[in-house]
């Protein structure tokens, strides 16, 4: 007897292959896929189940990966606005600074995971200034998470130590190292506000636990340029100078490349998580997601936090990273709908070290499931599901969310958290949130 | 006694002083706003009407204006993929050529105008083959429309003859000339399918009802160097050579413009009809937004077709309208929300020649209302009204949509019309479509 069969629909495998049932069945048990197929013509041949999530023109897809994001940002969207990365920063730390304790940082974690898990994201990797509360956040909503210690060679968030960052790092790890749900790793914030050799501390144990190493990489060109001065070697030289690059390193951002970076990025095998509507926004620039996917780098996709965003649409930022390299290089025919849904599934599994458990529906795998409305008015006619996915759908398209087999969204609203709750509580904030800004 | 009273919410009212209400009311009688103001303190003073719309957090603003789009052609969304604009109309013209009778058309119209509608846009500038039939569809939806006679030197759609077009554009003009719905006007292709003396003829009777010209204008470098060697003239300077730009000329796309042709609209007094999503997705490039703004040339938002889009979003066509130029010029203090709001708004009202009745929320205006919702996640939370509209809301968030006073949108769905049965003929028609591209 299986736990829950899905009936029906059209199921976009993101596989390998990229295979897609029209008419299929996924089975699940103890959170697993334990079948996927077509539907037999017999009805007797269609298994027993618990559960049966009955379907019909919906779109059946593996939950989206979303490879770089700051959660609890989400207490502060759109309070900093207009300004570069450089500028908008020192505002950011200041309102985070005062605002921030492991209490607000978990209320923020709620809203900021919970927008993307409405929006079909059932992993995310988040970068922020208390891990621990982030991950319980995760955990109440049910979903998957990859975070770890910060560093920053200041006193941020908490005033900690270099060794406090150091314990704590070290102790995300050892707590969730066999977890199925955090996927611990190391989160130093950048090459300028990072020296080496705290990078490569940071480094040390993630390789240690075998965990991630994400970092902000090469994301302005005042970045490349400082650290070029600074260090004599551009962002991801630097970042190889110090051995820190590997198949375990994501990169996010990559916006300012030359050809010998990306080739680097490429011979490293590390990823590059791409966040388009922050780059935009902030006057970053646009990454050059073409020319690394020419090199088979593996490249990802990040809704960035809602105060550079302002909002976590892991469909918007698709729907960019199809479109915007056609649009700046003038090219309708590069960046497939195909290798857009891998981004965001496969790929990002991939980055994760998680590509035998994560990002395809496949028998096996762990039942991270996502049920996607085609009644829109946007989605008719529908001719090709992969296009529709990328060019039309929106994240309002998406009705259910299943995470090991359980169902975290129905019918568009959480059933984990009491999401009401949660929102009364950041109201709350707005007014210390802004009078922040003031000090 | 006044017909309908909005009673809270905070209304972004985007007249010229982008005045804002925090907790405001707004009366309607007879289809026009007759007063807008703060709720008073005594609620002995709040005037009586036959309906209350009571309000709370949402935001109250004026309906959308979509300047360009061509609204039927959503039956054939996702049908032509990966190719410029060049290769992609003559699939796209092969397509609607087997598909499109009146009958079809006015189905794509209610399928394309409906979409517009339910993301909160009340008036669109549609181009297409058969006006009259979109005019019905968007009559029928309680819509206003732009429209009016298309002109191409082939037989295109229907195969007409040149003195067919003139004569339909002419009684289109005629049938709609004092209609407060249907706005006439006339919308030769482009000046690479439409000859000069034909654009002549078209302009003539445009002038003759006082009604709007609307062209495709420099979308594609190909565009104009093939304009420039067949006339000597780029795009810009052949429609001002032949005395066709003033301020009732739209012109869509504009993506590449030297400095002289920026000055030359402006001088004119025309309108650039932005459309970032659809220039993306075909690659046709990056318009000079900002350059257009800092010259003060009124600047709107559309959609284009959903078979370029592919979906006929206003919300995502915003927020690329605020952060493409951002991104592609790496300066992220350019073009403000406000801009943005005024561009979907006044911007568009002022395009259409009717400033005077629409495009703001004022007394004496029409009552083309649509109230946001902002219950959803990625609300929360909302520091600045205009940031949140431009930055983070969605179509989804469009709750209800007044047109002329009338509700034509109540809790996200279209009281006008039933879209049930819409859906169903469109999907009827979904392998004839198909078979279509292979004749």
């Amino acid at each position: 007897m299986l736990d829950l069969l899905f009936l029906g629909g059209t199921i976009v495998t993101a596989d390998k292959d990229s295979n897609i049932l029209t008419d299929g069945m996924i089975g699940v048990s103890k959170g697993e896929i334990a079948l996927i197929s077509e539907i037999p013509k017999n009805s007797a041949d269609i298994p027993d189940a618990e559960e049966v999530i009955k379907l019909d023109s919906e779109i059946v897809m593996p939950g989206l990966i979303n490879t770089h994001c700051h959660a609890a940002d989400s207490l502060f969207r759109g309070l900093v606005e207009n300004l570069s990365l450089e500028e908008w920063l020192q505002d950011v730390w200041k309102a985070e600074k005062t605002i921030l304790t492991p209490e607000t940082t978990r209320l923020g974690s709620y809203l900021g995971l919970a927008e993307n898990l409405l929006a079909g994201v059932t992993t995310v990797l988040d970068m922020f200034w208390y891990p621990f509360e982030t991950a319980e956040a995760s955990m109440d909503l049910g979903m998957r998470l990859c975070t770890g210690g910060i560093f920053i060679d200041f006193p941020g968030v908490g005033n900690r130590t270099q060794e406090q960052y150091l314990i704590e790092a070290s102790d995300f790890c050892a707590k969730f190292q066999k977890s199925s749900f955090i996927f611990p790793g190391v989160m130093p914030h950048g090459t300028y506000t990072v020296k080496p050799e705290h990078l490569q501390d940071a480094k040390k144990i993630a390789d240690e636990y075998h965990g991630i190493f994400s970092i902000h990489a090469a994301e302005t060109l005042f970045e490349q340029s400082d650290i070029s001065k600074r260090y004599g070697a551009s962002v991801i030289r630097h970042l190889d100078n110090l051995n820190i690059l590997d198949d375990r390193s994501i990169l996010a951002h990559c916006v300012h490349l030359d050809d010998y970076e990306k080739d680097l990025i490429k011979e490293r095998r590390s990823t590059v998580a791409h966040n388009p509507m922050s780059n935009l926004k902030l006057g970053s620039g646009i990454a050059p997601v073409q020319s690394l996917l020419e090199r088979h780098v593996n490249v990802t996709i990040g809704t960035d936090g809602a105060i550079s965003g302002n909002d976590l649409d892991m469909w918007l930022s698709m729907r960019l990273a199809a479109t915007l390299p056609k649009g700046a290089l003038m090219k309708p025919d590069i960046v497939s709908a195909k290798e857009v849904i891998e981004m965001v599934t496969l790929n990002g599994a991939r980055a994760l070290g998680r590509a035998n458990d994560l990002g395809s529906l496949e028998v096996g795998k762990k039942a991270d499931i996502i049920v996607v409305s085609t009644n829109a008015i946007h989605a008719a006619p529908l001719f090709d599901p992969l296009t529709h996915l990328v060019y039309s759908a929106a994240k309002s398209d998406v009705k259910h969310v299943f995470i090991d087999g359980v169902q975290c969204v129905k019918n568009g609203s959480i059933l984990t958290v009491n999401m009401e709750d949660i929102l009364l509580e950041v109201r709350k904030l707005k007014n210390p949130i802004l009078e922040s800004l003031k000090q």
